[in-house]
């Protein structure tokens, strides 16, 4: 099968990229640049543009079975600051990706959506992929608005379709700049011996997901005949305080915590039913949440010997 | 109280300055541009513009206490033809209003969305306004993104903001160009002696709201306190058989009806239930389907003698 992962060289891409290849898969990835952390990989075809740009897409697209998209142009809180350039640099150029995708007849596509943001503040929890769709921001809100679309392109035009909506994934290669995620920011500050800074009060739960268990589901979903939506997460929730204490443990380092205001709207507890993916796809992360901080940990310590 | 109406020398529009003229209140219109059916109306400031030129929209909004946003670049048929241009020209000026709006600190906004294509298909018939929201159109996929960053604004900027979804409106000044609304259209080729076309086999059903009422609950959101989405329709389904039953009695002209093959995907039935408008609004729908299709006819056949 000839895959085409776009953003394959992203912190999630470059772990799925891992798992196709062993897998046997051929791969082509579209990406704005090179993979931050690691050379090349051989085997696989690197393209090197916009996806937003149709004659990028249309070269990346020759031959392909299956896309993968993986690509964001914003995270949750820069999405919030600028919801126009949201809609102009996510949404939009997802639809032309659907309207090139509909024109050359590729017949499958697999996005990830997000778990986190999409059912706003949950009535049911854990919360199955079923429950209404209520996001509370500019992020959640685009996410949406591309799965409605997707699941649009494919009733009408018979496009297998498949949305991955991840928790909060953590793991190697992921940065760390204080707005890619709770686990990788507070282990650089611990490791730094800086300050962790929390909203609120420390009891906002969370699902977390170590990467390589979601790279294992959406690979899944990639190879497999079937479609649909999946939430992709631990089905677990931590406290901020609770990750606090395991990041504590496993680093032997003792955490100065900066409780500040909570933010205005803000989900009290997020966490995910994953039963349908077991059912449907035979998945089941493997990894406890300790055991993915220590693979986490170890990276990082071994980037910052590198310095 | 000081009225923005964008969109307010369209059909919807039209109605809604009669009834906010009668209750008193003081009107600013934006639209591109007159009315198509009446001369300008007194006691209206119009200003003729794109709300989506930003300097247009300062200047209307000046001393301006709710805004009721009624503009719509789109029709359902038209906008699956074009989805990136309709996230353009519908959803993108809707957040740079909302943006405009949070600036200028403009306290409220009434909003008309789609009751006929945010639910999909819908589970509970007749549909009440907490179902999930799973549209199956570009258009109904771009009114629940403006609900959503409606409903966004609403929780995060303090403003007050109420969403009415109309069923399919009709009667006078509507357009009957064939994808304004079945009753406008096929009136006009009644009159004419053309035939009806229909999709599927007339079984179709639908919720029909007389212009007139639309108007009534929108001027009461428009005027009451009370915020929330509210469905507009009234509440009862007829089949298109049903509707071409009504309109050969009130016209005394007998139809002859072209069946075609029925659209991909459509909504096979779609009845909105309208009990939180009359709990919350004291609104209820007047005007009986044969009564409003007689004022509509006359209208029709009005405007007729005179060309």
């Amino acid at each position: 099968m000839n895959i085409l992962v776009l953003g394959g060289c992203g912190f999630i891409g470059s772990h799925l990229v891992d798992r196709l290849l062993a897998a046997g898969q051929s791969l082509r990835v579209l990406d704005r640049g090179p993979e931050r952390f690691r050379p090349p990989l051989a085997g696989i075809d690197y393209v090197f543009g916009d996806f937003g740009d149709n004659s990028v897409l249309i070269e990346a697209l020759a031959d392909i079975d299956v896309v993968l998209h993986l690509v964001s142009a914003t995270l949750p809180g820069t999405a919030a600051l600028d919801p126009e350039g949201d809609v102009a640099r996510n949404l939009m150029p997802t639809i032309g990706l659907l309207e090139t995708m509909r024109k050359l007849r590729i017949p499958k596509l697999v996005y990830l959506s997000s778990g986190g943001t999409v059912y706003g503040i949950p009535e049911t929890v854990p919360t199955p992929e079923d429950h209404s769709l209520r996001p509370m921001n500019s992020y959640g809100i685009v996410k949406v608005a591309i799965e409605n679309y997707i699941r649009m392109y494919g009733a009408n035009e018979g496009m297998a379709t498949t949305i991955i909506r991840p928790s909060n994934a953590f793991g190697p290669r992921q940065g760390h700049m204080g707005i890619q995620g709770v686990v990788a920011t507070f282990l650089q500050r611990l490791r730094l011996g800086e300050p962790l800074q929390v909203w609120g009060d420390g009891t906002v739960v969370r699902d977390y997901i170590y990467i390589a268990d979601l790279a294992d589901l959406v690979a899944r979903a990639v190879l497999s005949p079937q479609t649909g939506v999946y939430n992709a997460g631990s089905g677990i929730g931590l406290s901020i305080k609770e990750v606090i204490s395991t990041l504590e443990g496993i680093t032997g380092r003792t955490a100065q915590v900066d409780y500040r205001a909570v933010r205005a709207v803000d989900v009290p507890r997020s966490v995910l039913d994953i039963s349908r993916a077991l059912k449907d796809l035979g998945w089941e992360p493997r990894t406890p949440f300790a055991e993915g901080v220590k693979l986490h940990w170890g990276w990082i310590s071994t980037m910052a010997s590198r310095e």
